[in-house]
C-alpha cells in the first residue's frame, strides 16, 4: 500500500477537516474536532479507498489488518485499557462515515470488544453488572442483525432478538428493560447467541479482532445496501466514493444517571433562528435519541440537570460555528459527569433555515455575500413561494394535535400509513399525508411522494425530521397526543379518530395538526409580489427579496420563461423573466372551438382544403399573439412554430369524432380512415417540427403571417416588440433555410401591407443529434440557437420519456441512472453533444445568441452546466425562476468566465 | 472579374479534359479534341461558376456580355462569317455540359442566330431556302419551347408547335416535313411566332445577342427543372456544381444527302464487346438521332453510304480510346462530306459492359488492374448475378419481337404504358415491365420501379438506352415490330395483341420480347457457385471471379455477413464472407409454434412466470445455434442478444389471440389487457435491446445459456466456435457491464459443467448517439464495437425510417435528402458521430475490432466512409456481398491507409 489507509485521531491526530474525500464527513470532522482540543475519545478511521479495494476483494486487505493493529496499540497506549483485555477491556463503536452524510443509511455497530470473558471484567471496572451485561446484550443484538444478518426482514414486524428481550420482560411480569438484572441478562444472552445458530448465520466471534473485522467489512458492505443505493440515487452521490468507517473508543452514555447523549445543533434546522437548538436522553446510548423509542428532552433543560455539561455545551457550539462558519449537527455524550464530543457536521436544515442561517451569518459576518449565496440550495427557495394555510379555513379547522415544527410550510392530504400504500394512492392521484408512529428507511419511498409527514414520536433530529429537512417537506414529528394504529388504520387522539383516507392537515411551521380539509393560499412573497400585502410586512419577502438581489448581481446568465399564455407571461415577468424563451404556439390551437379548424386543417386530403382551414385559424392565431406581444412589454420574445406530430390533435374517443364530423363536415368513416392514415409507428421521430412546414409550406405561411400581423397591429399602438421566430426539430441547415425564405417573405409582405418596419431574428431549434454535429453549418443561416434538452436527450439517449417506466425501477437500482436524465441533463452523454454545438457554432459566429428552452432550464444543476457551456440564457417555466436566478448566481460563482 | 469565365476552342484552344468543374464535361472535352487535332466546330465554353452566379442573380453577369463578344469576334474570324449578318451569318448551338453528363435533362437550342433578315442570307449561302427555312423554323420552336416556355405540357400529349406543322402538312395532303417547300415553313414560321405571342410569353427576339443571352438563360435555368433535380438526386450530384454553357458554330447534317449526323460509341456499351458501334441518320440534325423519331442506320453501314467518313471515324475511334483509355461515346456530323466532331465523353455503359471494358483493357495493356477495378461501378457486379430466362421456359414462349439488346438480363412482369401506372403498380407490389414508343425523360420515375423497359422506336443511343445502361436496367429498345397505342393500351404484332396488365417477358441480352411469362433461373455465376455449371464453361464467371481476385488482393476491410439461419449463412459463405457480423436471435423466435413460448414470457406477469416460458425457449434457441455454429465451420460469428421491442412479437387479430389464449392458458381479455400495457407510444425509442436484459436478466440468462451449451455441444464434435456475443442499443457503459456480468457467470457455469473452455468475446453495439460520445468509457468494457448505423441514423437524424415516407417526397425535392439517408449513410452528420466515436474508443484500446452491421454496410459508398473512418470490417446482407468485395477494394484504392 502506498497510501495511507488509517488516519488517527485522539492525541496524536492524522487528518483534518478538509480530508472528507478519504476520511468521510465524520472522520475528518472528528480529526478537526481533536485538532481544535475538543474532547473526542480517541480512534482511528479507516479511508474510503479501502471500502472501494472491499467491493471489489469482498473481503479486508491483508494490509489493513495489519494496520489496524498498529492503530488499536495507539489507543491503548493513550487510554490505558486493552481491546480483548479480560480485566479493563477497550471497547470500540465502528462506524460508517460518508463524504456526503448519509444518516441511517449505513451501518453502527457499538460496544464492540465484548465477550464471555471481557463482560466479566468490565462488569468489575464499571462496577455495574447490569450495565456491562446490558451492553453485551446490546453487542450481539447489532451484531447480529448487522454482521450476521439476523434482524428483522421488512415485513415482519418483530425483531427476533426484541422478541426475546419481550419474552424475559413478560416472563418476570416488568415493563422496562432497564428492570431487567444482571442475572436475567445473562439469560437473554444466551437466547440471542442460540437464535443466531438456530439462523445458520455462523457463531457470535469471541475474538475481538474477528469481531472487529467482521464490524468493518459489514459496515463497507452496507455502502451497497439497497435502501443506500435508493439513497444515492436521490442525492447523486457516485457509488464510487466509497464510505470510510471509523473505530472510536466507546464512551457511555448509559453507564449512570450522570450520563447522557445527545444530538444538537447550533441553530434551529426547522426555521433557522439562531438559538442553541437540540435534545438529549439521560442513561441513555447514542441510537435511542435519534430511534424516537424514548421521546427526549430539549437541549435547554440539560441546564438544569447537567449545568457543567451544558454549560460546556455552550461554549462548544461557539468555538464550532466560529471554526466551521456554518450551522453544526454534533452529537455528544456524557459519561459520569464527563463531556465528549462524538461528531459533528454541517447541519441538515430546510430550505427555510438555509435561507434564514446564509442571511443571518452574513449579517454577524461570519461568511461574505458570495458563500451565503452558495450554501443556499437553489430549490430552497421554492419554499419560500409554497402556500400556507388559509388563516379563514385554518381558523374553523380542529386542532387535534401539537407536535414538533421539523418541516416548515402547510400540508393536507389522506392519511395513509404505509410507504406502499402512499406509492399507489400518489399514483393514483390523491395528495396524502404519511402518517406514523416513527419513520425508518424503509419508509423514504412512501415519504417522497407525500405532501407532508407526521409522525407521533421522535424529535427533532429524528429520521422523519432529518428526512423531511434534506426533502423540503412539511413536517410535523411527535405529536405524541396522537396513537397511530397500524393495524387499525387509525390515528386516535380522544374522541377523534381519523381512518386512512381521511383528509388530515398539518402545519410544519407551527406543529399543529388539524382534522380535515384546509384551504391554502399563497405565501407573503407571493402576497407582496401580487400587491396584496406591503412589503415591509413580510421578513420572508425581506429574505426573498435580499437573494434575488444578490443573485442578480452575481448571476452572468440571462433568465427566461418558456410560457403559452398572456397569463403565464405576467407571472413570468413577476418573478425576474427577462424574456419568453419559449412560446409553443400548438397550445394555442387547443383554446375553446378552434380546434375544430385545427383538426379540419389536419385532416385535409390536399393543399387546398389545408388553406381553407388554415385560414380560418390565422385570425385566431393573430389574436393570441396581440395578447402575448402585448404582455411582453418590450421584452424578447421567441415564438416557436408548430411542433408536434398532428396525429396529436385528432379526437380518438366516439363522441368527439362524431361532433367533429358535424363541425367539418366529414362522415366519421372519413374521419376515422384519415386519422388512422396519420398514424405513426413513432411519432417522435415522425412528421412533426420543421417537417410539418416543409411538406405544408402553407402552415408555416399561416403561422407567420398571423406572427407579423399581430407585430404589426401591436407596434401600431406605440408598443415595442422584439419578435423572434423559432423553427424546431432542424437538422439539416437546408430545413431551416427553407422554412427561413417562407418566413422572410411573409414578412416583407406583411411589412410593405403595413408600411412598417417590424424588426425579427430567425432561429433554430437545436434538439437533434445531427443539428449539434452540423452547428457551425445550421449558425451560418441561424440569428440564434436555443436547445431543445428534452428532444436532445431522448435522441442521444435513444429514450422515449414516455416508455422509460418498463425500465427505469431496473435502471435506477443499478445505478445506470444515477438521476433522472430528463430532469438533470445527462451531462456525460448530452451534455457533450450540447458543448460541441456551442464550440462550432460560435467558431464560425462568435457572438451568436444561444439559449436553452428545454424542462432542465429549470434544474439548478443543469443550469451550473449550461453556464459552463458558455450559454447566453436558460429559459424555464415561469415558477421556477426565482430558483433559477439563484441557480445562475451559484454557477457564475463557481466557475468564473 | 478574376477568374476567367469564357474559354475558347477551335485554333486557339483555352481548356483541356482537366477543367471538367470549370468548363463541364463536354466543354473540357471539346477543348481536349480540338488540342488532339480533331476536327471540332470553334466555340467557346462559358464556366460553370457563371451558372451559380445566374442562380443568384437570375440574370446574365454584365462582364460576361461584354466577354461574349470577344469570344464571338475570334469565332467569326476564324469562320470568316459575321454574327447576325444579313449576308453570311453565322449561326450557333447552345448547349449545357455540366461536370458529370445528365443526359437528356437540360436543354440544348440550335440554329442560332437565324432572324427574319438573317434566314435569306442563310438561304443564299446554302442555296437551299427550303433548307433554310426548316431551320429557322426548328430555331424557332426549340426557342418558344426552351427559352420562353411554349411547349407541350407535361399531360398535354402534342407540342403546339406540332400541332401547326401537322396542321400544314394536312391542309397540303403530304406526310412528311421534307415535302413542306419554303414558302409553306414560311408560313408556318409565321404561325409559331404567332403562337408565342399569342401565349403571352412574349415576342420571338429579332436580334442575335438578344437570342443568345436568352437562351444562355435558360440552359444556366434548365439546371434547376425538375427532371435535372430529380437526376441529380438519383446519382448524387451536388446543386452547387451548376452547368457550364457551350456556344459552339453549328454544322449541319441536315445540309445535303451527302450530309449525316450520328453517334458513336468505340465499343458495345451494352455488352463490352470490343467493336465499334454506333448509329447515324443521313440529312438529320443532331437531336433526331437520339429522339428516336426516324430509327437510325448501324455505324457499319457508313462505310458503304460515306467511305471517306467512315474511315475518318475509325481512325477517330482509335486515337480516342488512346487518348483517353476508356470508352468513349461521341457524337459527330457530316456536313457536305467533311466530317465533324461534337462532342466526346466517356460512355455510359451496362453494368457487363463496364465488368468486359475494364477487363479487356487491362488485358490490351490500356489501363492497369487498379484503374479496371475504379472503373467498375460496385453495383455493377450485380449484373452478373441477376437471374437468366430458364431456357426451357424460354424455348416454350412465343417470341413476338426482337429489337436492340440495350440492358441486359432477364425481366418479366405485367404490362404498362405510363410513368403513373407504373408507380401505382409497384406500389402495390407487381412487377411490371414499361412498354412505350419511345421514353423521354419524363418517363424516369416509371423506369426507376420497373423490371424492364420495352421501346418499339430509337437505337442503342435513344433516351430509353441511355438510362437503362444508366440504371442497370433489363432494356429492349427499338422493337419496331411492335405497334404500342398508349390510347387503346395495346402492344400488337400481327395477331397478337398484348393488354395493360397482360405478362411479358424481355431479354436484354438478346433483344428478344416474349409474350407471356418466362421462368428465370440463377445466372451462370450461381450456376458456378453452386456447382451446377463447370466454372471453365462460363466467361461471365471468370469475368466475376477476376474482378474477385483483384478485389480481395487490394482491400482492407474485411467483410462478413448478416445472416440468422445456417441456410444464409451457406450463402454468405459462398460469396466470399469472412464471418457473420450479425446473427439476429429475434427472428428465430418466430419459427414454427415456439413463438407460442415467446408470447407467453412477454406476457409473464411475473419473473417466475417468465422463466417458465424461458425454460421452453432455451432448448430450441441452443438447437439453432448449434446450426449456426456447425454453418460457420469455425469462422467467427457474432450474436446479438434480443433487440426488439417486445410488444412486436404478440398478435393482434383475433384469431391469432384466441389460439394463442389456448395455446398458454391465458383468457382472450387477460392477455388484451397484458398486451395493452406493454404497448408504447414510440417503440424504437422504449424498453428493448439491452434494456430488455437489464429489466428482466433471465432473458439473458437464458440466452446465454443457449448459446454457451450449443458452443459447448459444437466443440465437442470437434468444430471450432468463435465466438462473439454482442449487447444491442448500450447507450451507458454499466449497461454494458451489467450484461457482461450475467453472460460471464453463465459462461462460467456451462464451461465448469461441460469441462471444457469455450473461447468467447463479448461487444457493444454503438448504434445510439450517447454510445459514440461515450465510446472511450464503453470501449474499456467491450471487447469489439459494432455500428448499428440503421438505429443510430435514425437516433441522430431524429427520423424513424417507417414514418418517414409522410415527408420523404418534400424532403428529396428541397434537396434536403440528397440520397436516402438509410441507404447511404449521412456522412456529414451520422458519419461524424461514427468518426468521434473510431476515435474516442481507438484512444484507449488501440486495437479494439469495429465494424458496421447496419445495411449500410452494403452500400458501396457508405463501404468507402467506412474504409475512410478507420473500421476492421463491413457486415452486409449475404448477397451484396461481391458487391461489398468490389467496393472495399475501391475503397481502399482511393484512401490508401
Amino acid at each position: 500500500m502506498d497510501e495511507k489507509i488509517i488516519y488517527e485521531f485522539g492525541k496524536k491526530t492524522d487528518g483534518n477537516a478538509s480530508m472528507r474525500a478519504l476520511l468521510g464527513g465524520k472522520g475528518a470532522n472528528l480529526a478537526e474536532m481533536a485538532q481544535l482540543g475538543l474532547p473526542v475519545p480517541p480512534g482511528f478511521t479507516i479511508t474510503t479507498a479501502m471500502c472501494t479495494d472491499y467491493q471489489v476483494r469482498k473481503a479486508i486487505h491483508p494490509e489493513l489488518k495489519v494496520a489496524i493493529k498498529t492503530a488499536i496499540a495507539h489507543v491503548e497506549a493513550q487510554i490505558g485499557k486493552k481491546f480483548g483485555d479480560v480485566n479493563n477491556p477497550l471497547l470500540f463503536s465502528v462506524r460508517s462515515g460518508a463524504r456526503e452524510s448519509m444518516p441511517g443509511m449505513m451501518d453502527t455497530i457499538l460496544n464492540l470488544g465484548l465477550n464471555d470473558q471481557t463482560v466479566e471484567g468490565f462488569a468489575k471496572t464499571t462496577g455495574d453488572p447490569r450495565f456491562a451485561y446490558d451492553c453485551y446484550r446490546r453487542f450481539i443484538q447489532m451484531y447480529g442483525d448487522v454482521v450476521l444478518g439476523v434482524g428483522a426482514d421488512s415485513d415482519e414486524e418483530n425483531d427476533p432478538f426484541d422478541a426475546i428481550l419481550t419474552e424475559a420482560k413478560q416472563k418476570k411480569h416488568v415493563q422496562f428493560d432497564t428492570e431487567l438484572d444482571a442475572e436475567d441478562l445473562k439469560q437473554v444472552i444466551v437466547e440471542f447467541k442460540a437464535l443466531i445458530q438456530k439462523k445458520n448465520r455462523g457463531i457470535f466471534p469471541q475474538d475481538v479482532f474477528q469481531q472487529l473485522e467482521g464490524a468493518i467489512g459489514a459496515v463497507f458492505g452496507s455502502w451497497n445496501n439497497e435502501r443506500a443505493i435508493l439513497y444515492r440515487q436521490k442525492y447523486n452521490i457516485p457509488s464510487d466514493w466509497g464510505t470510510a468507517v471509523n473505530v472510536q473508543t466507546m464512551v457511555f452514555g448509559n453507564a449512570s444517571n450522570t450520563s447522557a447523549t445527545g444530538v444538537a445543533f447550533t441553530r434551529n434546522p426547522a426555521n433557522g433562528t439562531n438559538e442553541f437548538y437540540g435534545e438529549y436522553l439521560i442513561n441513555a446510548q447514542g441510537e435511542d435519541v435519534v430511534a424516537g423509542i424514548r421521546t427526549p428532552h430539549p437541549i435547554a433543560q440539560l441546564e438544569q440537570e447537567m449545568p457543567e455539561a451544558h454549560k460546556s455545551l455552550l461554549e462548544i457550539r461557539r468555538k464550532l460555528e466560529t471554526h466551521f462558519t456554518d450551522m453544526q449537527d454534533f452529537e455528544f455524550t456524557v459519561e459520569n459527569g464527563r463531556l465528549f464530543m462524538l461528531q459533528t457536521r454541517n447541519g441538515k436544515r430546510t430550505g427555510l433555515a438555509a435561507i434564514r442561517i446564509a442571511l443571518d451569518m452574513v449579517k454577524e459576518k461570519l461568511i461574505d455575500q458570495k458563500t451565503a449565496l452558495l450554501r443556499i440550495p437553489a430549490e430552497s427557495i421554492a419554499s419560500l413561494l409554497v402556500p400556507v394555510f388559509d388563516p379563514v379555513s385554518e381558523s374553523k379547522a380542529k386542532c387535534i394535535a401539537k407536535g414538533l415544527p421539523a418541516g416548515p410550510g402547510a400540508a393536507c392530504g389522506k392519511v395513509v400509513f404505509t410507504a406502499d400504500r402512499a406509492e399507489e394512492m400518489a399514483k393514483a392521484g390523491y395528495k396524502i399525508v404519511l402518517c406514523r408512529a416513527e419513520t425508518s428507511p424503509e419508509d423514504l419511498r412512501g415519504m417522497l411522494v407525500s405532501e407532508g409527514i407526521l409522525t407521533s414520536r421522535g424529535g427533532v433530529s429524528s429520521h422523519a425530521a432529518l428526512v423531511a429537512r434534506q426533502m423540503g417537506k412539511v413536517c410535523v414529528c411527535g405529536a405524541g397526543d396522537l396513537t397511530i394504529d397500524y393495524q387499525k388504520k387509525t390515528i386516535t387522539r380522544d374522541s377523534v379518530q381519523l381512518k386512512e383516507g381521511d383528509f388530515i392537515s398539518i402545519n410544519g411551521s407551527t406543529g399543529e395538526v388539524f382534522e380535515g380539509e384546509i384551504q391554502t393560499m399563497p405565501s407573503e412573497v407571493m402576497q407582496v409580489l401580487n400587491g396584496t400585502l406591503a412589503a415591509d410586512k413580510s421578513e420572508t419577502y425581506r429574505m426573498f427579496n435580499q437573494i434575488m438581489e444578490w443573485s442578480d448581481s452575481n448571476r452572468q446568465l440571462s433568465i427566461r420563461a418558456n410560457a403559452d399564455t398572456p397569463q403565464q407571461a405576467a407571472v413570468a415577468f413577476m418573478f425576474g423573466a427577462e424574456g419568453i424563451g419559449l412560446c409553443r404556439t400548438e397550445h394555442m390551437f387547443f383554446n375553446g372551438n378552434r380546434i375544430d379548424s385545427m383538426r379540419e386543417m389536419i385532416l385535409a386530403d390536399n393543399e387546398e382544403q389545408r388553406r381553407k382551414a388554415l385560414d380560418k385559424l390565422l385570425p385566431l392565431q393573430r389574436e393570441d399573439f396581440v395578447g402575448i406581444f402585448k404582455a411582453m412589454k418590450g421584452h424578447p420574445v421567441i415564438i416557436r412554430l408548430l411542433d408536434p406530430p398532428l396525429h396529436e390533435f385528432l379526437p380518438h374517443d366516439e363522441p368527439t369524432i362524431a361532433a367533429l364530423s358535424k363541425a367539418i363536415g366529414l362522415s366519421v368513416d372519413e374521419i376515422k380512415r384519415r386519422s388512422n392514415a396519420l398514424a405513426e409507428q413513432n411519432p417522435m421521430l415522425g412528421h412533426r417540427g420543421c417537417r410539418l412546414g416543409i411538406a405544408y409550406p402553407e402552415i408555416t405561411e399561416m403561422q407567420a403571417t398571423a406572427i407579423f400581423e399581430a407585430a404589426a397591429e401591436v407596434m401600431k399602438s406605440s408598443i415595442t416588440v422584439q419578435l423572434e421566430i423559432m423553427i424546431p426539430l432542424v437538422g439539416f441547415v437546408r430545413e431551416l433555410k427553407n422554412q427561413i425564405e417562407i418566413i422572410r417573405a411573409i414578412g416583407n409582405k406583411v411589412c410593405s401591407k403595413n408600411l412598417i418596419n417590424i424588426p425579427y431574428r430567425i432561429g433554430s431549434m437545436i434538439e437533434n443529434p445531427r443539428a449539434t454535429v452540423r452547428a457551425h453549418e445550421i449558425a451560418k443561416e441561424a440569428e440564434f440557437f436555443s436547445f431543445g434538452t428534452n428532444d436532445l436527450t431522448q435522441l442521444t439517449l435513444g429514450i422515449s420519456r414516455d416508455d422509460m417506466g418498463k425500465f427505469y425501477r431496473a435502471y435506477t437500482q443499478h445505478e445506470i441512472f444515477t438521476v433522472n436524465p430528463f430532469t438533470t441533463i445527462d451531462i456525460a452523454g448530452v451534455g457533450e453533444l450540447v458543448k460541441l454545438a456551442v464550440e462550432r457554432a460560435r467558431k464560425v459566429k462568435p457572438t451568436l445568441e444561444i439559449g436553452v428552452c428545454g424542462e432542465h432550464g429549470g434544474d439548478p444543476k443543469s443550469v451550473e452546466f449550461f453556464h459552463e457551456a458558455g450559454l447566453d440564457y436558460v429559459s424555464c417555466s415561469p415558477n421556477r425562476i426565482p430558483i433559477v436566478r439563484l441557480a445562475t448566481a451559484q454557477a457564475a460563482l463557481k466557475h468564473h468566465r
